[in-house]
């Protein structure tokens, strides 16, 4: 979850990409939209309004998903504003949902393994949001801005409350002269469900990965401008605790499309695994009899062990 | 349910009417068609099929309203023949569901406390038909016949069958010289459910109501020429059975629109009347505690004794 422009979707195409379609569920939930784009502006209400989409529905259909039922999912098309026929989706093995109210009441958040929050600076969400609104949305600038002055009331009620409900809030930050593809990240892991143990990896904490431990946090920052080397290391660490979903591995993570370029950001793709980790750990959780990630049976508890004994 | 151009409508419209907007969703499952019509005509299949259509999602949507929950409904428009954008259907005292294949599968058929299936001879559906799908839906009498010649396969094979799991199968007949007001009627009534004992209401067995009794089913034939006198007389009998929901008397049933003219049907009327005795019946017995019309259990007992008592 994380507002408009906050960088989902850069986030989750890597995870569908690895995953692979035929084994992952992958939505927004502005699909879920009460409204279509004149209706809003008829009515004056945003699209971060609770009362702009359907709620309920939303929590049912997750629910469903979670239960491994099909749903019939609404569709909602951002070039036109409007909506198209729904679509069948199926259960498949993970599901991936991003969006703006996917945390915004305690049933839903109740049906994610894990709960991933985006929150850039403000300036930094504003310049994505501008790129991707008017290359691929056709707004210009200045529509741009006075739609994000229209919504930030609601951003401020309903969006940015959600990283309280966060188990890993992930924060990418412009360093000095940094590119797009060699942003900082910081990543605040909450101990709501079992965390990787990163320790292990903590470089020099000169330009590298420098871990903060909290009492039930840490903070765990990645220089935008690692070493291709120590990122690799750090990867590996982390794909050797995944030794079970081996098959998963190729070199796709990481991927940062700017206009027609394709940049590989290291920093992206440590959250991204970091991320990975977790789904993995939670089908396995899940495979093993228990109910999930976050809820502590023994299906889940097997799994940390074997995850800790790998870290030894 | 019934086939195309049975005369679903005609008779959910009077009991929409009767219960009032606010009391009953009613819609069809038309809606849940998997394939809009240029897709159904390059797949070279009839709506008729079930693999034209989202039974399964039918089937959790049929559920989850019985269960009191909302569902986002999909939206299929026969004057198009595409998608709309899905509505938000909200839990009320009421459902009414027309359709094709809604007694496709067991998880469907026990959705539904009364199950209704229209069955008028094949050449009254072909006029029936031809009458809508020229009026309302711009066809030729040629492409309606077309039509028809390509379903009959898959009504055969899909649509028919079901009426064997119906509680109450209604045949109209078009009699010597019937106006399409005046229309014989036959309810073939099964004891599935209670039903109601309307062996005090047979008359003279000339032109009124006939029933034939059998072991564990009754067919009673409503003549469309029925003395008005004669009709209102039985109509106020099954309301005295009613008498818990006498706020629900109007003079609307009965009510058949041909053309620009609006006529009243006296058969209709009776039939609409037995159907809304069961859902209000039903209704009484979940609001006493049972789980429905169907269930033999202690709440559905109790409004049938009152029924009995009603009937003495």
């Amino acid at each position: 979850m994380g507002d408009s422009g906050a960088g989902k979707t850069t986030i989750t195409a890597g995870l569908e990409g690895i995953l692979g379609e035929d084994q992952v569920t992958a939505f927004s939930t502005d699909d879920y939209h009460r409204y279509d784009r004149e209706q809003r502006a008829e009515i004056g209400i945003t699209p971060l309004h609770p009362d702009a989409n359907y709620m309920d529905i939303l929590s049912q259909h997750l629910t469903l998903l979670r239960q491994g039922e099909p749903i019939l999912k609404p569709v909602y098309g951002h070039s036109g504003g409007t909506f198209g026929p729904p679509v069948y989706v199926g259960s498949k093995p993970f599901a991936i949902v991003e969006g703006l109210l996917g945390y915004h009441d305690e049933g839903m958040r109740d049906c994610y393994d894990l709960r991933v929050y985006l929150a850039p600076p403000e300036e930094l969400r504003l310049k994505w949001k501008l790129q991707r609104d008017s290359s691929k949305r056709g707004y210009t600038e200045d529509e741009v801005q006075a739609e994000l002055d229209k919504r930030e009331p609601d951003s401020a009620q309903f969006i940015r409350p959600q990283e309280r409900h966060a188990d890993v809030v992930v924060s990418f930050k412009e360093g000095e002269g940094a590119e797009a593809h060699s942003l900082d990240a910081e990543m605040l892991l909450r101990d709501t469900v079992p965390q990787p143990d990163l320790s292990p990896l903590i470089g020099s904490g000169e330009r590298g990965i420098t871990i903060d431990e909290g009492d039930s946090e840490r903070h765990v920052n990645i220089a935008g401008d690692i070493e291709s080397e120590q990122a690799s290391e750090i990867e590996e660490a982390i794909w050797e605790k995944l030794h079970f979903a081996s098959h998963l591995r190729s070199e796709r993570l990481g991927e940062v499309t700017i206009g027609d370029d394709v940049h590989r950001s290291e920093s992206l793709a440590v959250v991204q695994l970091v991320i990975l980790y977790h789904l993995v750990t939670a089908k396995a959780a899940v495979a093993l009899g228990g109910s999930g990630h976050r809820a502590e049976d023994e299906g889940s508890a097997a799994v940390q062990e074997d995850a800790a004994t790998v870290e030894q």
